[in-house]
């Protein structure tokens, strides 16, 4: 990749996507289930650039949406209703409402309060809601406390029996249609054993269910599969495939899968500018015009991201990578062995194609940055530059009076 | 305040401010300093929006801008030129150009390095740049790690003789012009003598400088001034300006200050609504229509933010109050006694108008929320609520092939 021609072409910083990547991990995934019928659900939350969307869609991936504006952003991109999701603790008696009109697969419910709502929705609609029911099968899922999921202290999901109780309950309701069910334990998984005990768990609900005459096809096993960041093993695909399959022995159902950084993580790289290089005391410091606005992960998670230094110097010392925002906890590394840079090298953050852009702000009135994608050795532009004009927008005719 | 109705006219969730308060706040502030003459710069980051900047200006407030971003809002809401300083670790050449043909009152440096960037590119633009240093005294502000930015080993300023080592080259520069000196140990500051202790130490170099024949105009105390969120004591205004006054006798300088938070943190709400409450085993979520993209603090520092349930019933029990975001990190806030909810039942976030709408994202392609100014008791809309075509607008283009 010439990332100076294209630091000089679109000017800096910059997120750069591999398109070729996304398709072989897309692949992979694919392939690793096809003993099975098997559906790719893109969890949109981690990229939701149009053009990622729609390029996924070309692989007939579907699209696991925990918003309208993400329903929004799949069908704008081209994404067939039938294979768009809908997900998510918290969604709005409007939000529910459009999904119905948009006629979707199915929505993830993750409350009894939630399903009442849609029943409600449904019935002055005069729809049928297909629903799966999002279940917490109280399984430790050993990652970070932020994005660990499927312990009864986190929010989402219901417990076994109350999901039964649901199930039965919208198996007698006129608007509600149970055809799926769903757990998802957490993110960035690298022991899928933990996967696995949920998927035993909820596959021996779904034969409870078949016993009680409530045909589940949707098996939805979310995602979380972790990916390298610094030098984690990732799970062996054909070991997650078969732990899965084997937990579904006798079930017929579609196995629905909810990748998100497992596709785009490491095909997505935060390109960035050296500013200055200075050494407060003993501390050496290299500010980069990335920020904290840009990419969030390391001051949110303390997440590790691989920096790459583009220059040929070779004396190397211990340094933090930061941004012009003021506050001490704007960095993107710590302690990192870099070779003395100057004004306008290039430094490129590793994996940042995952909760990189989607997370990003405006915070100390920075315009939101460009995304680049690169297909077939070809780079192209796939989201505008933000300007100050676009930042004030929407506040610009209140100033009058 | 009549939440319902406003919930009515504008949907939830909203950020509210109260211009009432925020001038208060500013007077309170200039007033224990009329001793001296002074100068507040309020500091943009905490809260950018336009009618906030406009209405701070009709105070006579001058502005502390960290990026060009915030250079261009505060002229765009009438801000006087001369009124306005540049802050930050980060500037870029563009930035410090921008800044140098707005003709701005001075640019605080960060480092050397920066300083011979702007001698460059003011010497290219024939023009004589006004310059403060911001100066690391190497005190500790007793405050959380990410806003603590007065030590070494933070990024900011420069030690003490370093700086006298910028001021004598900016002296025999043709197109430096050294006029002040800034200082800032951190933010949200509860122990005055911390500031105190800085001071005491600049003003000894301003006199070392005096003696050199380089004369400083302004003394920038910087911000930092720490709030009441929860029941901690506000510093009090009298002592903390008797204590910046004692330093800085015989010495014939205007104090710069740059409040930020301690202008609109207090003056502001963010107004949620009650989506669902569900139980997960014995615990309680309250979850609600806004989440950590629209206000982030919670999640980023673990911050304390008051909240006020507006119902009538009065069976308290402990629970999270959480946003619809899929990750276990959205929480408004954990532990809290909060009546029996219902949905629809609005939740007031106090001491949301510093670093809320400012650090605000589209993460989960949520739209950013609308803000909305109290002022003698009207209300009025100064940001309009996003849309999804907002969202996407940078992106639609190329979505063609």
């Amino acid at each position: 990749m010439d990332y100076l021609k294209l630091a000089k072409e679109y000017n800096t910083p910059f997120y750069i996507y591999d398109f070729d990547k996304i398709k072989e991990r897309f692949t992979m995934l694919k392939d690793a289930f096809k003993a099975r019928k098997s559906q790719i659900f893109y969890a949109v939350k981690a990229n939701s650039n149009l053009s990622i969307l729609k390029f996924l869609a070309s692989l007939d991936s579907g699209f696991d949406c925990v918003s309208a504006g993400e329903i929004y952003r799949a069908l704008k991109a081209g994404a067939k209703n039938y294979k768009i999701i809908f997900s998510g603790v918290g969604k709005s008696a409007d939000e529910l409402k459009y999904a119905l009109e948009q006629n979707i697969l199915y929505i993830n419910l993750e409350s009894q309060e939630e399903m009442l709502l849609l029943e409600q929705i449904a019935k002055e609609n005069q729809k049928v809601a297909r629903i799966s029911i999002r279940v917490n099968p109280n399984v430790d899922a050993k990652t970070h406390p932020y994005i660990s999921t499927g312990l009864h202290e986190n929010k989402f999901g219901v417990d076994i029996e109350s999901a039964k109780k649901m199930y039965l309950y919208a198996k007698n309701s006129q608007f509600l249609e149970p055809v799926g069910v769903h757990f998802h334990i957490g993110s960035q998984i690298l022991d899928i054993s933990s996967i696995h005990e949920a998927s035993v768990i909820v596959a021996k609900l779904v034969k409870e269910l078949l016993a009680l005459k409530i045909n589940i096809n949707f098996f939805d096993i979310g995602g979380g599969l972790g990916v390298c960041y610094k030098d984690e093993q990732e799970p062996n695909l054909y070991d997650y495939a078969q732990g899965i399959l084997a937990s579904l022995q006798g079930l017929d159902v579609c196995i629905g899968m909810e990748p998100g950084r497992f596709l785009v993580a490491n095909a997505g790289e935060f390109v960035t500018k050296v500013l200055y290089e200075k050494f407060n005391d003993k501390k050496r410091f290299v500010i980069v015009d990335g920020a904290m606005n840009d990419l969030l992960r390391p001051s949110l998670y303390n997440a590790y991201h691989e920096i790459k230094l583009l220059n040929k110097n070779s004396e190397e010392s211990l340094c933090d990578i930061v941004g012009g925002i003021c506050e001490s906890g704007d960095f993107l590394a710590k302690d990192r062995k870099l070779a003395k840079t100057k004004a306008g090298d290039l430094v490129v953050v590793k994996s940042a194609g995952a909760y990189g852009f989607s997370m990003s702000s405006n915070y100390n009135s920075r315009n939101k940055v460009c995304e680049l994608a690169c297909e077939n050795g070809k780079v192209r532009m796939i989201r505008k530059r933000e300007d100050y004009e676009d930042q004030i927008a929407l506040e610009l005719e209140y100033l009058k009076d």
